[in-house]
């Protein structure tokens, strides 16, 4: 006899939850609540959920995600609490985590509250966008409450585990400055950046190449994100004070021509930012990178596949390598392990590919 | 009877000059000067030059290439000014041009000046990196000297035909602006983002995602960066002010909770980002996106692209899109034509893959 599980809002992360919790052993339904009705009928006929409910669904549920946007929150935490029964776990899914544990605060006596934080995205918004693997090696953070027992914090990890997602648990207010500095800060930044542009074609053109990388995120929902910055105020004030410092810093020690300051910082940005784990996102991280330098031609991509996949080397992870300010025909291979990379290394080089393990 | 060319500086640059400059029929020979008696003769070895000569080499030749790093420019125009013939053109390729148009400004009566800048990097340094590609689809900006005629300029253009590189003929005060908005603060700005983690290894777990994409251009080279960045004081600074003041203002707008301000500045941005041109590494451009959806695990990339290698569609660009801040199993492939995009979709959902076009 498994649990009841309830989604509220069926977007593309409840959408994704629902296809994936379907999948566990553990769940015996799952109820979908949703204000857009077009969203909860495609969930019911893409198997996200099994049925459609009002609020008052939660009564059923022995675990209850809120996986609507963060400032939507207050009013549907207020309007769960008269139908939720002791006992129930409630988690969310929004980005920050310190506002969220306030909110969630406010649930009756008994409930157990368990902040989450899945760090998976799609570029497709809403249940269109959802999919079983969304979480398949995302980190996930998990802020219990205080009154949180430990077994209880247990019992959701379990069920999590269908998710293939990285569980780590911390503490709210440890969240939020951890992705203040590597999400939100940064995410400013790249809004800044591109807004300084302002949009001349002629800079635009020139800007194809790493400027597209550096910017990614500023391409993202703008409403999304004034609720992540607006409720995460906090950490993102102090990370912000924190860049203006240290770029204030930079401007000094260039205008000063200091060098050696300078060459101290560039070093020090470079030698972090080789420790960043990469190739997180295959089922078995890639152990070894291939690199190779390709003509800059239609067909090479499908050729480096097929050569390999030819000889049964699995391709974990690619990267087009747009490095300095420009693009080279230069591809990083991901494989998983360093026997297939020097296989890799062996066929690719039969076919007169520029080929090395790096 | 073709021209000589001297390349001074035969690392990933020349290097890379030499070998497509080989392939013109304008070209009669290539001369390598370097101090690095060994990169000359690996510079030899792949037919990036055809002879090893000294400093005095330049007076045999009718372009001359600098290709060495920006602060040896002093001396180095000091050294062949000596030897250089009236009517030589003087062209280099750093990355930054109002200081080098200074510099060169020194070179005798009758040489001419044309100052060059190739947008194009690869994360190998050196001659290891050099690549007959290289330049392919990069923007190349010339910035010829004031006493340069246009008939001069056109000749060099022409030599570079062969690189395959996109000319733009620009101001050197304008490059200089324009790479500081797109390339040097985007960079130190990045560079700040890495050093602020503080290299704490939690910190960096959590931005295995968006946050290596912001910050792919700090883990370039230091040294290379010190130069770039010194040589465009003035443009930098500038720069840096602006985006210290607009990182300031943003700031302000989160404490005082305008709101509307924060939104419409993450709108702007997010629009003209759709504004910056991609896809331009294919010698066709990328005229179509599609997005396919796949379980994040390894044999997925290598079947795309064998899948659309056995129906002979072409992947002219591949990107694993990792949005807002995590990573999905959505991936983007450029195709060159909305035929190709069609075809593709087609026969990826007849091998059940979820894929459309954007």
């Amino acid at each position: 006899m498994g649990i009841n599980v309830a989604i509220i809002g069926t977007g593309l992360i409840g959408g994704s939850l629902g296809l994936t919790l379907h999948e566990s052993p553990e769940v015996q339904s799952i109820i979908g609540i949703d204000n857009d009705y077009e969203a909860l009928q495609k969930a019911l006929q893409i198997g996200a959920i099994d049925k459609i409910s009002s609020l008052e669904g939660v009564e059923k549920a022995e675990v209850v995600f809120l996986c609507t946007p963060l400032e939507t929150f207050p009013q549907l935490i207020a309007g769960i609490a008269e139908h939720i029964r002791p006992g129930t776990i409630v988690t969310d899914v929004g980005s920050t985590k310190q506002k969220v544990m306030e909110w969630m605060a406010g649930l009756p006596e008994g409930v157990h509250v368990i902040g989450g934080h899945p760090m998976a995205g799609s570029e497709i918004h809403g249940i269109q966008g959802a999919d079983r693997y969304l979480f398949e090696n995302a980190v996930y953070v998990l802020t219990p409450g205080p009154k949180t027992a430990p077994e209880i914090t247990r019992q959701l990890i379990e069920l999590l585990s269908v998710t293939g997602a990285k569980i780590k648990i911390m503490e709210a207010l440890v969240h939020d400055q951890m992705v203040a500095a590597v999400s939100h800060i940064p995410h400013l930044a790249a809004v800044s950046l591109v807004n300084l542009t302002g949009g001349h074609p002629d800079l635009l053109m020139l800007a194809a190449g790493g400027f597209r990388d550096t910017t990614r995120v500023a391409s993202s929902n703008p409403s999304l994100w004034k609720g992540i910055l607006t409720t995460n105020r906090s950490a993102v004030l102090e990370g912000l004070d924190k860049l203006i410092d240290n770029l204030t810093q930079l401007r000094s020690a260039l205008e000063n021509n200091h060098q050696d300051e300078l060459l101290a910082e560039l070093t020090r940005a470079q030698m972090i930012r080789s420790q960043i784990p990469h190739g997180q996102k295959g089922l078995l991280p890639a152990m070894c990178d291939v690199i190779c330098v390709v003509p800059d031609q239609p067909g090479v991509i499908g050729n480096l596949g097929r050569i390999l996949g030819n000889h049964n080397i699995n391709i974990v992870d690619i990267e087009i390598l747009r490095v300095r300010e420009g693009d080279g025909g230069t591809i990083r291979l991901g494989v998983s392990s360093l026997e297939d990379g020097l296989r890799a290394v062996k066929v690719l080089q039969e076919e007169s590919i520029k080929v090395w393990l790096r």
